[in-house]
Formats: structure tokens, C-alpha cells, sequence
């Protein structure tokens, strides 16, 4: 799974390569953020993704620069943070954050099939809601066409995850005995569904979307 | 502020490039994603960062790959996204994301000054929770040289939004009039703060941490 370049050399106790743990980040996190170069300056994008097996699937606008940039076949990372939590340590030196995270490295393939293209595209619409392609309009043909959709799959990837409370040192215990250390937890939490301005009166909230606020409860 | 290389091309409307703006973005988010190219491999590393003025500090383990890539001078980007919303359309092409983003680019450079080192640890480790640098052991000489400073200026910098509701086409009203449509906010929220195994009893929660969740209320 992980090759030399993405093995985590700095706190090597941090990283994960087995892909469980590598998908269930990735289908947890709204967003993405991509990386690439152009003209010698690197670029960070964020995204959104979905991931259907092996393949990450990305998306955009055919008139995109990022995307048209990326389907030349460039170089690529894409990356995925989910924060989990402050460390708050007793010394500024051990302050930390909890988190999860998953880096990619490869190079990603426009798909030009419009099975496929119709498949990653239902794949990117569950992912911001499950269920929510049933209920949609699906892509015209011409919609489709100002869609690229590009494959990015998943041969060079790795986790990194930071758990559990501060480490620390025995040293501080007595001389800043008096300030707290524990951890903060963070959450992304889903308020209630605001309704469009063209809603029309007693359409009602899909199951999907009043359960929506478990997918991000740990 | 923003140059050729940081205007929004593609939906201009929602590119914004007053300091203003771009400031509440940087000053609000916990992490951000550092692009940078190695061996001609672009990499997005997430990390922690805090804005002093007009400069960007970044930090990390002076042995990190990363940092001592930076310190090289080599192009970087940093990118800060803050996901408030998902947009659910009528049509699958019309959904979307709301969020905040800021992208700057620039060359980072090390921070060799101890007194600028500490200032910046000082407002990193606000950033985290703010008043925490003041109940915290302050760094060693030993822990301040194993630390890497770097500092980004924010010359070149541009923020992209998306705000409001979903931009339904009318000819899906009719079609599609029993799907719900709307914006489900996402936001980030605080939990109730976990002591550490190696807390003393009696030791109260500070007053910032139990306010904290103010600052992700909007």
C-alpha cells in the first residue's frame, strides 16, 4: 500500500497503511484538498471526493484550470484531515491536536466513459448525502459534458492519526500542577436543514436528512 | 493583495482579496494545508499555523522533511477551508458546497530570531485556545532549537466563499417539486474538555476553555 514516500518518518507510531483505516478517513471527510504544480508554483485546492473502491474520484468544472491541469497527468496529492480534538498539554512544547488524516500520491486519469462518469457522479452525490442521488434530477447530457471527472487511485496512500490525551512530561506535573490538561474534543455537527427560498409548502425533510448528524458522531 | 496567480477564475463573484476577509478566514481555522513539491511530487501536509499582522507563522519538529524543505525557499501554498454548509439542489449539476477558503502563496522563510521564535509559538499556541500560552510552561532553549519556525508573508493571498442558498434551475420545479432542497449547515463545535489520566483533582476547568465554543458559533 504505502510506498517510500508516503511511509510517515516523523512520529513513525502515527502512521496506518492498511486500507480500513485509509477508507473509512477518506468517506468520512467532506472535503479534500488537492495538491499540484503549475508553472513551478504549487497549488492547494480544496475539493470534494468520493471514493468507490480502489479509485478516488474527483471533480469539477471542464473549464476548471485545476482540473485540466490535473488530466494532463501531473503529478497530484490529495489529501484529508478530519480534526478530532485540542491536546492541551502542561508544557507549550507538548500542545498537539488529535486528528486523522490521509495523504495520496499519484496521477489522475479524466474519465471520458459516460457510464462511469454517471457512476462517479452519483458516488460524489452520496457522499454529501446518502440517498440523495434517488432524489435529484440526474445530469443532462450537456451537464455532463461541463463535468470532468478524473480517477485518482488509491495504489500510494497513508493515515496518519493522532490519539488520546497529552503526553506529559513527569517534570511538569509538580511545578504546573495547577493548570488543566486533558483534551478538547472537536466535532462537525449538522444543524438543522434550512429550506431553499423556492421550496414549496409541505415538502418535508427526508430521513436521510434529519439522521444525517450520526455520520459525523464518534 | 492578490496577484495574477491568486484571482479567482472560474465563479469570480466569489473570490473576495481584502485583508479583512481573508484575516477572519486564517484567524478562525485550526489547521491548514501546506503544498510544497519534492523530487517532483507535490505534497499537502496539514498543520497547524497563526497569523501575527501581515505573517503566517508555521511550525513543526526542526527534523521534519517538510519544514526543511520550506526553509529551502522552495514555492509553497497554504490553504484554509472552513465547510459551513451543504447545498442541496434540485438537480444533481446544481449541488455544492458553502465554505470559506484562503488560499496564500509565497516562500516561507525560517525564524532564526529567538524572540520572533517565541512570539510566534506565543500566538500558535493562542490560536489553539486562547489565554493558554499564559497557564503553560514556556519552551527550553533545548525544546525552542528542536522547533522550526517559518514565516509566510501575506502578499499573495485570495479568499473564495460561497454563501446562501442553492442556486435551483426553474425548469426543476416543477419536475422535481416534492424534493427537498435547501442548505444543511455544518459547523464545528466543542465538546465538554477530558481531563488527562495525570490531572490532580480539583483542578477547575479556565474559564476560555469553557467558553471556547463561542468562537465556531456563527
Amino acid at each position: 500500500m504505502a510506498g517510500k514516500r508516503t511511509r510517515v518518518k516523523r512520529l513513525p507510531k502515527r502512521g496506518h497503511y492498511d486500507r480500513q483505516t485509509i477508507d473509512a478517513i477518506l468517506d468520512e471527510a467532506l472535503v479534500c484538498h488537492i495538491g499540484f504544480e503549475a508553472e513551478g508554483q504549487p497549488y492547494v485546492i480544496p475539493s470534494l471526493h468520493a471514493r468507490v473502491g480502489d479509485v478516488l474520484y474527483l471533480h469539477g468544472s471542464s473549464a476548471s484550470r485545476m482540473l485540466r491541469r490535473l488530466g494532463e497527468g501531473v503529478p497530484c496529492c490529495v489529501t484529508v484531515t478530519l480534526v478530532d480534538g485540542v491536546v492541551l498539554a502542561r508544557a507549550v512544547f507538548d500542545q498537539s491536536v488529535n486528528y486523522r488524516s490521509v495523504v495520496v500520491l499519484g496521477t489522475a486519469q479524466p474519465v471520458a466513459d459516460p457510464d462511469e462518469k454517471l457512476a462517479a457522479l452519483e458516488a460524489l452525490t452520496e457522499q454529501l448525502v446518502p440517498g440523495r442521488w434517488a432524489d435529484t434530477r440526474p445530469p443532462t447530457r450537456q451537464e455532463l459534458k461541463a463535468t470532468a471527472i478524473l480517477a485518482l487511485p488509491l495504489d500510494e496512500a497513508s493515515a496518519k492519526i493522532r490519539t488520546g490525551p497529552p503526553g506529559n512530561a513527569p517534570e511538569d506535573a509538580e511545578d504546573y500542577a495547577g493548570t488543566w490538561t486533558g483534551v478538547l474534543p472537536i466535532t462537525q455537527v449538522v444543524g438543522a436543514p434550512v429550506p431553499a427560498p423556492d421550496l414549496p409548502k409541505g415538502v418535508k425533510v427526508p430521513q436521510a436528512l434529519a439522521d444525517y448528524g450520526r455520520r459525523f458522531a464518534r
